[in-house]
């Protein structure tokens, strides 16, 4: 066994298994062991709890607003709701742990997605063991299933009450009303409907009892209960398993809600467990070996990379085009499954080069969401796309003017994501083009990315102010990735993200002039484009201010006036809190008057843009500002991992990947702040553990040759870096639909090119070029 | 006897006499019986008050900085102590309220800034009465005078201690260090030094017993006190009569400041205080004749106004060209001593109408203040003059980051008065220009105005953006007049105030170009300025945005997003307060996200610059803006009442003046506000005093006609309204040098020029063109 935290072990590297269940700990415990696929996400609980014990079905697509202020995905009633009664006595919650005879052992497989329990518990003098397995389909998106396993040590009789929870675990406001109840054939279903989007959502419920006799069957309809209750005997050491399907079905997604809800349990009782995890396993299997992520020497590392994996994709809409990608996935409503910038930037790299496709989709959600980025720059404006700081199905901003309070006085705060923090924009923009570098997929340039990146290049301009004295253009009143300084000027990380918006906007405008001018004139009439703009996006990307290095120390100042802050550590800043649920940041929290950063910001630009500044300049400038940073965001440890890995500080960024990596299973960052509930999955670090692998250890990054002609020469480039506890670690990529394997040994690289493919592929490692046949193998020493 | 507040009443209208003496508001009866000369401020103390009575005598031209954080002007030791002793029981601080022998009246005449009190009090049996009559020589800046009438109801002996008391009242930090201690045949001196800056500065004290035959005297060299005692016999109802003289001296206006003050005590104790307050009774005549301000019908309304004059002028370093007029006077050492746009725009106006001498010394206090200015700019990463916040001698910033606090935490605030309130250099630029209007002066602006003028319009260059999109400047992140609103983009306050300075500056620059060749060519090398910037100008004059009122409601919306805020009144806000103390604005008062402002911010654009908006634009905006302003800065009342009695809201304005003209006797006006004491007189509202009378009242406003060449011909204009409860109104103005009496009754203006005129006077009164002759007399109807 192998420890990952204080709190799981895994054995393989496979799987995740909770060490000494803790009450006090279900919060997190129940993110780290949800299941999900994208669709749903069904959190890690026991059969009988319920919205006290934080259970959740968070369901995607169905945005409402229950308080007239956050707009959140709804949790479903619980249709896996199963509680064993014994003369009268239902089975606790929790295990007595004082008890020798209670325990509970849970675990996650994550190469199946399947929460397994072992409940041990006493009942009325017998002693009783059920297990849990529990899976949410991958075939099915809407379906749920589960298998029970119960043994008791002597003959008892028994009562299961088994159904629908209708009482939900709701962070902002009650979403559904109008429940409705049908009863047929032991399949019970409700119907809802919420209260802002009007959407109706039915989860339907069905309890297999296999090998019973004589059942009898009663219906409780209690306020929040909507149950069967059977009647069970048991004989003594005799196991009895039974199966139980739920179903959760949205009008956002079908016309019959209730009748599908209803078709799929019945036909999950057909196929019945068995036969549908085997596919569940099939299906997981062919995501796990397009990754092919291997760590040779480190089950533990292993473990927690698959964990990451894991996460990021069950967050993923990989279903929809239509859909984001929540900062906490499906692992509750905070955050309100919604897309930010770490979609683009954290989640969505690992597609690119494993399942494009995906990429798509979610870079498709950005052109169908244009609308609601247009309305954001107009209500502000401005002019264009300026994309919502929180976007959830429309690209509406859903960020509230007021979300955090002082906890000091109870006042609201107002905080400017929602109106400052525009760098999102051109962080869509620079995600389109990385798309376009990693898969050469020029097409889906031409019909959505241009859009979307000629719309963010007009607001960038109109949002930009000219300063005439300079002769710059300036971006004034920002946010930058950094959260605790608002309302500062000429952030570094966004000005030269729009500068790279801008070049990419006319790069792709002179390849559409000369190759697609009639899709060019068709899409400049749609929005209206005209010459003067693109002349205007130019002058822009030459005038913008792009700040430099300080000729002498290497330093960047992360924005206007940044070095003249006091001068402090977050260490110090801690001891000044007079409530730790403080916020730390804008207007008046500890930080906002130092240089104590959130997350990195500048070194997030290195991330970015590698080839922006010197070796010497990125050292320099880490060393700055590490000890500055607070990693107040989950976002923060794994852009500083990359870049210590890349700058061959090799052992640290293993220390930095562990700890972005275990961010979840050690429920280290906060859940609380400023009054607002931030917990769940930390799908942003999820997404960024891949990228440390590759763009960290292994130094991916792209080299752009410009000299034949305007399509640039696109080329992938390693430099290779391993840690010392590791004795080789492996990936898959896929560059322009060539798949590649890469696996990276103490002295060696090897390249493996698939036999499927159909080109030769064309790298730079280290500092040489080398060409890989189909089905070629090279290896090269480090 | 004519009731001004419940705490002051009047008898002829020339003073104001204490009502019911009471101890908890000696801070502000101390201010309102302030005595001055614009050289010091001797606060409205008895003889034996100390610094725990807030005793003051606050001395110009002395800024030191004690605390590391606040520069402020120096209290000098109090070189008029005085008490009484009678067989060992000193005379107590406060009468016995509640004793039938004991009480404190107390007046200050305003016509020879004259304090008297009368103190009856009993001790040891015998009822004894002292008055005291005190003044500050408008002759000798450096002089007070006290003249003492001991009166005993028995034959009794008594000591006398008189002399100085060290302990100064000090805001923020003890300024005062190396006392040395002089002592000369009863006259006492001390010479001392200031912690940061260095001063030297001399007291001296001297006591004349004219009629004691055979006294004794010691000499007390205590902790804080510096006093001699003398042995004095009384007989029964025979009165003694002593004198008492101070002198304070410093190194910045003086070589000797020791032996100077000695020399200046020694040559009052030859005159003598009778011959002394005649001169003084002459000198403050002539300055009440220049004003000529008269009210029929109502000795309140006449007292309240004298009130106001009074504090305006004794605030008002008149004797220097170096010299900042202070926000408080010199009634306490709140707000520094300094300079803010108060001086120009509220303090300054009555001099340009009546000692314009004095008006000209204050504007070239901003040309010798340009070095601060231009500090602050090039501090700040702008070009030209930006005024300081807060302006002491060197005109460099006096305002630090933090001030207020957070009452509710304790945390600072940080208030960004000292780098976004930018209109400060605009509204000089104004006032230089209104002394043109008003004096004709063109000798002044080619010398100093010019250079004024034009650094203003380079900074203002500096500080905007052009929007590209809009093909406008804006000025981005101000604060406006309303300081509730910090962050604001595009005040219109502060963008037509600038578009004013550019305009000037172009205008100023033009006739430079044709008349003073030579001189534009001195000062365009001496500041470096190229013709590039003055083509800038032109363009920001042109381009610069101008907002415009709603075409359909009339309204203009103070700055950009005013409209959207949280539209509520200040009663609503008052009942959100957690403590009373809290500041209400930035970063998170209860105003700041709301439309309630601070004062009037808009409305003082229409006082400054009637011309802008039609009659129906400013009665809506006046209407709109009124309910939503909390009037929490003294400058707001004055700014109201001026639009109200233009708009003809006669009565409401009258209601408006007397509410400005008693802030300081009704002591309204919050003492302390986010932590910081911000009591003391309130020279703003003095000087605005008068300017309801004229701008208000009588409508006066320039009209300015540029057909005949590049000089503009300015003209006076009125249109004189009266409220019902004055018989008449009068007020002298001189213009362009010539006198002019206006007398308004309420069907009659009546205007009458100087014999000793050498030019006809042409005015505009209501529709009609008058001219008056030197000597004449003309009357309208109204």
């Amino acid at each position: 066994m192998h420890e990952l935290t204080n709190r799981y072990s895994t054995k393989t590297g496979q799987e995740i298994i909770e060490v000494d269940f803790t009450e006090d700990l279900i919060i997190p415990s129940g993110s780290n062991l949800l299941i999900g696929n994208g669709y749903l996400g069904y959190r890690g609980i026991e059969a009988n709890w319920e919205a006290t014990e934080f259970s959740g079905c968070i369901v995607s697509d169905t945005y409402d607003k229950a308080d007239g202020k956050w707009r959140e995905l709804v949790n479903a009633p619980n249709g896996l709701y199963f509680n064993i009664i014994v003369d009268g006595q239902p089975l606790a919650k929790f295990p007595d742990v004082t008890s020798e005879n209670e325990s509970l052992r849970r675990s996650l497989d994550l190469r199946s997605g399947l929460y397994n329990s072992i409940r041990k518990f006493n009942l009325n003098d017998t002693n009783f063991i059920l297990e849990t397995n529990r899976f949410a389909s991958l075939e099915q998106l809407e379906l749920i299933l589960a298998n029970y396993k119960i043994i008791a040590d002597t003959d008892v009789r028994i009562k299961i009450q088994a159904g629908i929870d209708k009482k939900c675990w709701d962070l902002n406001g009650k979403h559904l009303e109008d429940f409705k109840e049908f009863n047929q054939d032991k399949l019970l279903s409700i119907l809802a409907t919420t209260v802002e989007s009007n959407i109706n959502l039915s989860v339907s419920s069905l309890l297999n009892i296999a090998n019973n006799s004589k059942e009898k069957i009663e219906l409780i309809n209690e306020d929040n209960k909507y149950l069967l209750e059977f009647d069970l005997s048991l004989e003594a050491n005799q196991p009895v398993e039974l199966e139980q399907y739920m179903a959760v079905t949205h009008s956002n997604q079908r016309n019959n809600p209730l009748q599908d809800s209803k078709e799929i349990v019945k036909e999950a009782k057909e196929s019945g467990f068995k036969l549908l995890f085997e596919n569940q396993l099939e299906n997981w299997n062919k995501i796990w070996n397009k990754w092919g992520v291997k760590i040779g020497g480190s089950v533990k590392d292993q473990a927690l990379i698959n964990f990451n994996l894991y996460h990021n994709r069950i967050a993923t809409p990989a279903y929809s085009e239509r859909l984001p990608i929540g900062a906490r996935g499906l692992s509750c409503q905070a955050y309100q499954g919604a897309a930010f910038w770490d979609q683009e930037i954290f989640n969505l790299p690992v597609y690119l080069y494993t399942e494009p496709e995906i990429a798509k989709n979610i870079l498709k959600y950005r052109y169908h969401t244009l609308p609601g980025a247009r309305k954001k720059a107009e209500d502000l404006g401005y002019k264009g796309a300026f994309y919502a700081w929180i976007s959830g199905k429309t690209g509406e901003e859903l960020c509230p003017d007021f979300f955090f309070e002082d906890v000091l006085t109870g006042r609201k705060i107002r905080n400017h994501f929602n109106d400052w923090q525009i760098h999102v924009s051109p962080d869509i923009a620079y995600t389109v083009w990385h798309y376009y570098q990693a898969t050469g997929d020029i097409d889906f340039i031409i019909d959505y990315g241009s859009e979307i990146i000629f719309e963010i290049a007009r607001f960038l301009y109109s949002r930009a102010h000219f300063n005439k004295n300079k002769k710059e253009f300036e971006l004034i009143r920002l946010l930058g990735p950094d959260e605790y300084h608002e309302n500062v000027d000429n952030n570094v990380f966004t000005l030269y993200q729009s500068k790279y918006a801008l070049d990419k906007a006319l790069k792709i405008y002179k390849i559409m002039e000369r190759d697609y001018p009639d899709r060019l004139a068709v899409l400049k009439e749609k929005i209206e484009l005209k010459d003067e703009e693109v002349a205007n996006w130019k002058e822009m990307a030459a005038l913008i201010k792009k700040p430099e290095p300080d000729p002498e120390t290497g330093l960047i100042e992360q924005h206007d006036g940044y070095f003249q802050l006091e001068d402090t550590t977050p260490e110090v800043l801690e001891e000044r809190l007079q409530d730790p649920g403080e916020y730390w940041g804008w207007p008046n929290g500890v930080a906002h008057h130092t240089q104590v950063i959130k997350q990195a910001d500048l070194i997030q630009l290195f991330w970015l843009q590698p080839e922006l500044f010197s070796d010497r300049v990125k050292e320099k400038n880490l060393d700055y500002y590490l000890p500055r940073t607070e990693h107040g965001s989950s976002l923060s440890p794994s852009a500083y991992a990359i870049e210590e890995a890349r700058q061959g500080r090799t052992e640290k960024a293993r220390e930095r990947l562990i700890h972005s990596a275990s961010i979840d299973l050690e429920n280290t960052n906060k859940a609380v702040s400023g009054g607002t509930f931030i917990g769940g999955i930390h799908t942003a670090a999820c997404g960024a553990t891949w990228q440390v692998l590759t763009f960290g250890f292994a130094g991916l990054h792209f080299i752009e040759d410009e000299k034949n002609g305007i399509y640039p020469e696109i080329k992938a480039a390693f430099k290779p870096e391993i840690p010392a506890a590791w004795d080789y670690y492996q990936f898959n990529l896929k560059l322009s639909n060539q798949d590649l394997t890469i696996r990276v040994e103490t002295d060696t690289i090897i390249m493996t090119a698939s036999e499927n493919n159909n080109e030769e592929i064309n790298l730079k490692v280290s500092e040489e070029f080398v060409n890989i046949a189909p089905g070629i193998t090279r290896k090269i020493r480090r």
